[in-house]
Formats: C-alpha cells, sequence, structure tokens
C-alpha cells in the first residue's frame, strides 16, 4: 500500500514521529534565513548556461547518538571527515557553491594539510608582535587562510555545523527543502557516516547512567532511512549521490548495488575501510566504475578523480533534465 | 580474603584480564623512552626545597569504547578537555612538569581562547607571503604559539594522546610505574572522563554491525576500576586527585564521598554538568570546600583558584611523607 507520495506509509509514519520527537533546532531562523541568502545569491549569479550556478550539499563526519538526555554518553560513528572536506574543495574548484554540513571538530575544507596540532607546529613568534609561518607549512596555513577566506567571501562555500543524527537530520531536511528551486542543478553527496541505530528521544534516561550494578543492557531502533524521503518528497529533482562504507570487502559491492535499487539515488560511492583513500567504486545504473588516485603523483587524492566524473554525471543529468 | 598487594583477588583478576585482552599499544616503547626522558630530566631539574621538580599527570577528556574491532561505531564520553587544558597551564605555572594525557583532538593547554574555527578567523594574509595576525585574536594567537612551545621547550609540558579506553588505560599505567621513584612528589590529576562500561575485545564483532535487522541490543560489561590498582600498586606514594561529574546535583557530594572512601585518593573533585565552569567542590578527609572563579574578574576560571588550593595541599602531603 503506498501513499500518493510514493513512500510506504509506513515509513512515512516512522518518519514523523522521529522529527516530532527530536529535541528541536536551535538557531532554526537563523540557519534557514543563512541558507536563503546562499540559494538567492547563488541562483543569480551565472553558472555554465546561462543557468545559475549549481549549488552541492556536501555532508561530512560522523552524526552521534546520545544515550542520556542530558548527554554525557553518546554512540558515535567513525569519520575524519577528509572526504567530505577535499570533495568540498574540487567542488569549488569545479565551479559549485557549497553547502558543506559537516560534524563539528571534524576535518574543515582547505585544511587537509594542516599538522595535527599546527599552532605548536607550523608558527614562531620572532618578537612579540610578528608572527612567521615555518617554510615547511607555509603552502598548507595559506590554503587554510586564504583559499578558505576567498571561498566563503566569495559566497561560494556556507559551512553548517551538526553532532547529534537529531541536528543532521533537521538541518539535511531544511537544506533539501530550500533547495528543492534549484532542481535538477542541485546536489547531494552524502558522506557523512549517519548512524543507523539511536535511542529514542523520548525513551531516554534524563540523568547519567549509573555504573556500579552489573552490566549495562541498551536497546537501540533503528534511524528511519530518510534518503527514501530526500529523494521523493524533499528534494525529488536533485542529483543525489550517496555513500556505502564497509569494513569487509567481500560484501561491499553487494550492499552498495542493493542501496542504488532502494533508494533509487544516482549513483553510490562503495568505499572499504582499509582502502578509502586510495580508491572507491562508483556504483550506479550505467555500471561500476573503480575511481583511485593517479599513481605517481603523490599529491593526488582519490578525490581529485572523484569529484571529475560526479561532476560530468551531473551536467549529463541536468541536460537529460531540460530535454 | 585480600591479597598481598591489598587489592581484592577478584579485582586484580578482573583487571589482569582486561589489560590480556586489550589490543597492544602502538609505539609502546618511544613512549617509554620519551616518559623516561622527561622524568628523568625534571628529576634532575631544581624544585622547591632541594628536590626535583615536582611532576603532575594530568588526564583529559574522554575515552572511547569500541562496539566493532575494525572500529566504525563507538561509544564516547561527553568532554570537551577545557578543565584539564586550563588545569595545565596552572600547574606549570606553579613550577610542575606536567605529563598531559588527552583525548586527540579536544581542548589544548593555551589554546582555551581561540575561537571554533582559528584558520578562518585569526589570520589574514596582506600579501602573498606575509601573515597577520587580527588584532583581536593575537593574545590568543600568541598563548597558543609562544606559551606553548616555551613550556614544551623547557621540557615542562609532555603531551601524550589517547583515544580508546585501552590506549588510555595503558598509557596511564606506563606513566604511573615510570613515575614509582618520583614518590610523594608526583601527582595524578584525573580530569579524563573515563568510560565505565565497554565491550570486551574478545567478545566484539569483526566488523560493521550490520542495520536492516531490527533493534540492536548491546551488552557492555563493567570497566574494571583501575583507581585502586593506581593508587595500591602502581604508584601507591603519588599524590592522587580524582574527579566526579554528575548531571543531577542531589547525588553529586555523597557519590564524591563515597569514592573518597572506595579508592581512598587524597581528594575528589566534584562537578556537576551544567555549572561545572562556575564552581567545583573539593570534597577530601578535612573537609568539603566550595571552589568558584572570582567574581567581577571576566578572566578568572575556576582552575586558577582550585590548581591553588590542588598545590598547597599538595606542598602539606610532601611535607608530612617527609616527616
Amino acid at each position: 500500500m503506498s501513499s500518493i507520495s510514493g513512500l510506504e506509509e509506513v515509513v512515512e509514519d516512522e518518519i514523523n514521529s522521529f522529527f516530532e520527537s527530536s529535541p528541536p533546532l536551535k538557531n532554526m531562523d537563523k540557519i534557514i534565513e543563512t541558507l536563503n541568502r546562499f540559494t538567492e545569491l547563488n541562483s543569480s549569479s551565472q553558472g555554465g548556461n546561462g543557468q545559475g550556478r549549481r549549488i552541492v550539499c556536501v555532508t561530512s563526519g560522523g552524526t552521534t547518538v546520545p544515550l542520556e538526555q542530558r548527554c554525557v554518553r553518546y554512540i558515535d560513528n567513525f569519520s575524519s571527515g577528509n572526504r567530505g572536506a577535499a570533495s568540498t574543495e574540487n567542488f569549488v574548484k569545479a565551479g559549485y557553491a557549497v553547502i558543506f554540513l559537516y560534524r563539528r571538530g571534524t576535518c574543515q575544507p582547505y585544511c587537509r594539510s594542516l599538522p595535527d596540532d599546527p599552532f605548536l607546529e607550523c608558527f614562531e613568534f620572532p618578537d612579540k608582535t610578528n608572527i612567521q609561518v615555518h617554510t615547511s607549512h607555509l603552502e598548507a596555513v595559506k590554503s587554510a587562510v586564504m583559499d578558505q577566506q576567498t571561498a566563503i567571501a566569495e559566497g561560494r562555500l556556507l559551512k553548517l555545523p551538526f553532532s547529534t543524527i537529531y541536528e543532521y537530520l533537521q538541518m539535511l531536511r531544511l537544506i533539501a527543502t530550500g533547495l528543492k528551486d534549484v532542481g535538477p542543478c542541485s546536489m547531494f553527496y552524502l558522506a557523512a557516516a549517519v548512524s543507523d541505530f539511536y535511542v529514542p528521544w523520548n525513551s531516554m534516561t534524563e540523568h547519567k547512567i549509573e555504573s556500579g550494578s552489573g552490566p549495562l543492557d541498551i536497546r537501540l531502533a533503528q534511524v528511519p532511512k530518510m534518503l527514501s524521503v530526500l529523494r521523493t518528497i524533499w528534494a525529488p529533482k536533485a542529483f543525489c549521490i550517496s555513500f556505502k562504507l564497509e569494513t569487509d570487502s567481500k560484501i561491499l559491492i553487494e550492499k552498495a548495488t542493493k542501496a542504488l535499487g532502494k533508494y533509487k539515488v544516482h549513483a553510490v560511492v562503495a568505499n572499504e575501510l582499509s582502502s578509502r583513500k586510495e580508491q572507491v567504486v562508483v556504483v550506479s545504473s550505467s555500471g561500476n566504475v573503480v575511481v583511485r588516485c593517479d599513481s605517481g603523483e603523490p599529491e593526488s587524492i582519490v578525490e581529485d578523480n572523484l569529484i571529475r566524473l560526479i561532476v560530468d554525471r551531473h551536467s549529463t543529468y541536468i541536460k537529460e533534465s531540460h530535454t
């Protein structure tokens, strides 16, 4: 039994009850205002073919699932945010405007080449007022400061942080509905590691779980699969790329192919935890393409070639949408 | 029934089996070498009263508990690391050498006043080779660069990162046994948010837990209480401060007092999640002392007064140990 939207009613119910029970997003009005300004600016800017500039929402980093309402403990999903940050830089370079929806504290665009402890390693004060960058880190610092500031000042990069699964999904919904009018020129590039399981807010303990009385049993519910809603209701005309991360290479392509069919996204980027920096497989209805970094070029990263491929596919999609 | 060490046998068994089943620490030899050099340097440096310099191990940030061996998901403990970072600065100022055992990615000493996104907000390049710090952030950047580099260059600050509960406890054991000879002049200031529950490594699934088949049940075992071992075996002569964080102020002091008796630490710093930046209560056998930041001084932080009190108590402890 299907409802008008094409979503099964049971999925719709699950999703509605997820949002109804979520703690409300802080600063929602502010976020909407910022998003609208960013979208308007870029829709009226000149992109290729007399259209507005293309806009991509890149999600990055892992979402957390609180185990207590006044949160001391939570379940987290491993993700450095490197993929999202590197992809963002490449999308900007390709002429896109990027909404970077990222987990607080994860890797930022243009900052990938900074060392772990940049204030300890990059700078020195030869006297009390003048700061200097060590030559070995000059390019990394320049990119983090100049390139990043330029992208933001030109209205090509908007950074929005989240921590919990509740914040992430509410913000994704705001962005998706806000981009509806951009139609086929908008893209969702969903690289964030989104929790599959959560503790429903209403059934969560208010205070810190007490230790000292034997083992702890936790029952986690499944997070409703929002990809279906994104594709069918929130932004049905947007180009949509999802990600599949597995640790077991034997089941990776099978699971990515299954996700492609189930959520009707335009491609699934399949990556295995241990080799994810060297190669990914783009799974789509036109076949599977292995994407690697360029061998022999130490500066080359897999995202250079991945974004080139995705942008090509997006161009084809836009052309086909207008015919 | 007690064993020779004063620890109950059942606790000793639990602890041994925890360490035996832990994944081995990477770079263990390197860490031991660095620790030994740091300890020797500071033991032979001149502190007060003809003794070597006092050494404190400050632990900071939360430990993670992996839910899968090839870790995609984990349980985390909330902690920004602000307390540990601020305390470290104050200990250095008070003449101590500090081993800062911190969670990767959490707040660093001398970096508390930096904005969230320092490369975006603190700097500009007026031309392509010269970097400038915005006047409003000059003091924050100077502290992060100059004060931090000075403390490290003088051998007064050693930073050691951890992520998992396995890394944390193995490193704490190395530090404690390495400081044994420093005796009463050593201190443990245990501000890290250590997991109470974990999934024993041997019973953990190797691959990513699959979603898609209903709710997920997780059974977590209790982490053995290492404070007892630290006090009785690893470093019995060290001055030892532990922390108690609760979200429910009604049970806070009661639980801190219980911990004081159970682990025989020299003081427990009790803090409540919502007011922890304004005040803490130092619970010890000589009574409870409320410590606040100085009202009317906007720069004052609670750690200024807290470390002053702890250092006084440590001085008394050292004097009494030598009589």
